[in-house]
């Protein structure tokens, strides 16, 4: 089902795919602040800041857009604050696009400190246990003055595992807060475009639902929510078997906090554009280091003397001038460098495996790329 | 006095001073790994990284040459393990000079842990209690396998106030250590330099015959130890007065450990040529700018929306792309990217100053910029 109206949500928008194998595809969303290229990973940049990367270093890693917090950042440095300062993109130096997540998901992972109600959500912040208040509209009006080039709506994002009941409940909650962002966001779209997420957990019919309903609205891209929660690999995969086809194939497909290479790849065949996760920063803040071969855990003894680089024919700037040796000696040390080197590297990675992605899908190959990228994975670190 | 013969140690290390302005001089340094222009500020790579740095960043900066810790490197991947992965330049990824230390003046302030005898210093580790031996010979083996380009001798930096008794005795087991290293040092020089260091507390007698001990024996260059150690700044100038004048001119001098902007105006005016200091570094990690007008905390609230950059008319890639107030942000917190700008501007501002001093030392103006540079760091942060 193809939305009926193309609305100003996406003033300056234009996704174009280019090429599809099987059900992946390849193409380009372009914004007011350039493309992205997809299937696009997104790094995170929870604080304004991917963490221990400077800005030119994440766009030399080939990331064409990143993600943004805007729970961390209406409460540190606060929206105002960040408008005050010309926005995000002056604020932190990055010029590309950024995605801001409506705060939603992490605000109701504050468990005792939250309380949700049909008109939104109260929360003490973590940091100074102040109280705040997260409505649709309120969620908008807060990514605006991030200055977010792409906004997506507040939503419920139920634990897993949830029954049927309480999950098309949830999901329904989700849908009338989609409306109420959709309606808020018109009201004054300034340049950005707004995503809506599908809800409906588990689900098939709920999902279905939903997507229905998000469609009516009419929404720039759509998110696919609820998964990557605990319900593993295997259970997403039979979500994104249908899910992503519930969604018009005219817009970009998101699936939010995902994931490992391993995700990426299986959501990618099935239809899946864009990414968000933490992981390749994270890991590399705890001395892991990606590869081809899955991860390898640079804190680890046989590494003390390997004159090789982290990941052999990859062309990043950390595998160009440092070993294994020294990364492993950065770690045991406790150095920020290593950090540094060690996300730096896993952004490269994880950028890597994108483009191989879209060349394989442009040259018809998506199903062999993604075979020997598994059983590379499978065979295990080196 | 002049040393009566040519030695070995300093085979291709040439200083060439190039112009003086009353006792401050500038120069080159030349070495088999590049030249060193003095007045030259070498920053601290205590673990074989400066902390929070690429090695290109530190490179462009305006760094020569930096200073490793031989007593970190030798617990910690230990000089036997850099020596098999190609030694420090190549496991850390710097091609330009490195300076050593001898281990011991760390060594020697880990209280408790440390007896000193006529033969070294036993030690246990910090790290893991295990007992560690370090005498003149084994400083100059450990660091020789470390693949220095700048070596020092094993001294004893004894600690302020001391008696002119107890500094002699002191400073005449340094001389002893110091005809130690040097013969182990000739053994097998391998293309590196080794320096002397002067001791003798505040006492103008005792650092006179200390010199004249150190040229009697020949080094490629002499440090100025046992300063910076509690004497306060007037105290250390007193002793600068005098004692770079004992030194020979044709060598560079090199005061250790030294310093805040104010301190290395006044020795560079007082003939010293080399520094080094954890001090711009460890302050970028403690949200501290460096300043013309002195340090600011970035943590201060009134930072919060000061657009500016750190430091007015600075060209460092930090001040070009980011405000105060993202610093102030990262600082607050507790951002990795806070701890690597900050650090970053500040080796910027320190390279700058000797540049400055450089400069206005070949132009005939150094007491001018002397005083400029003085009074806005009195007039205090902005």
């Amino acid at each position: 089902m193809i939305p009926r109206f193309c609305s100003p949500v996406a003033e300056g928008f234009r996704f174009t795919v280019c090429a599809t194998d099987g059900r992946a595809r390849t193409g380009v969303f372009e914004t007011p602040r350039g493309p992205i290229r997809t299937p696009a990973f997104m790094p995170v940049g929870t604080a304004a800041t991917v963490k221990a990367m400077k800005p030119q270093d994440v766009a030399a890693s080939g990331a064409d857009v990143l993600l943004a917090n805007t729970y961390h950042l209406m409460l540190r440095p606060g929206a105002e604050r960040v408008a005050r300062l010309g926005g995000l993109h002056r604020f932190m130096g990055w010029s590309r696009p950024i995605l801001t997540d409506s705060g939603g998901f992490q605000v109701m992972s504050l468990g005792d400190l939250v309380t949700v109600d049909e008109d939104g959500v109260e929360f003490r912040s973590h940091l100074d246990g102040t109280r705040h208040f997260l409505s649709p509209e309120r969620a908008i009006a807060i990514q605006r003055r991030l200055g977010a080039d792409i906004l997506m709506v507040l939503d419920e994002c139920p634990r897993h595992p949830i029954t049927h009941d309480a999950a098309r409940q949830s999901m329904e909650r989700s849908m009338r807060w989609a409306a109420r962002c959709r309606d808020a966001f018109l009201a004054d779209p300034g340049g950005a475009a707004l995503f809506g997420i599908q809800q409906g957990a588990l689900f098939e019919d709920l999902r279905r639902e939903s997507a229905d309903r998000l469609v009516e609205l009419g929404f720039a891209g759509y998110a696919i929510g609820g998964l990557a929660v605990g319900e593993g690999q295997q259970a997403m995969f039979e979500v994104l078997d249908y899910a992503p086809q519930q969604l018009p194939p005219d817009k970009p497909r998101y699936l939010m906090g995902v994931g490992k290479p391993a995700d990426l790849v299986g959501a990618v065949l099935r239809g899946v554009d864009m990414f968000d996760c933490v992981l390749p920063t994270r890991s590399g803040r705890t001395a892991q280091a990606w590869t081809a071969h899955g991860p390898l855990n640079l804190r680890n003894a046989r590494f003390a003397e390997d004159p090789s680089p982290l990941e052999e024919d990859c062309p990043c700037p950390v595998c160009q001038h440092f070993t294994r040796a020294y990364l492993h000696h950065l770690a045991r040390a406790g150095e920020i460098l290593g950090a540094m080197l060690l996300t730096e590297h896993n952004l490269w990675h994880y950028q890597r495996l994108m483009a191989g992605l879209r060349d394989a899908i442009a040259e018809g190959r998506a199903a062999a790329f993604a075979r020997d990228r598994l059983a590379r994975l499978e065979a295990g670190d080196r």
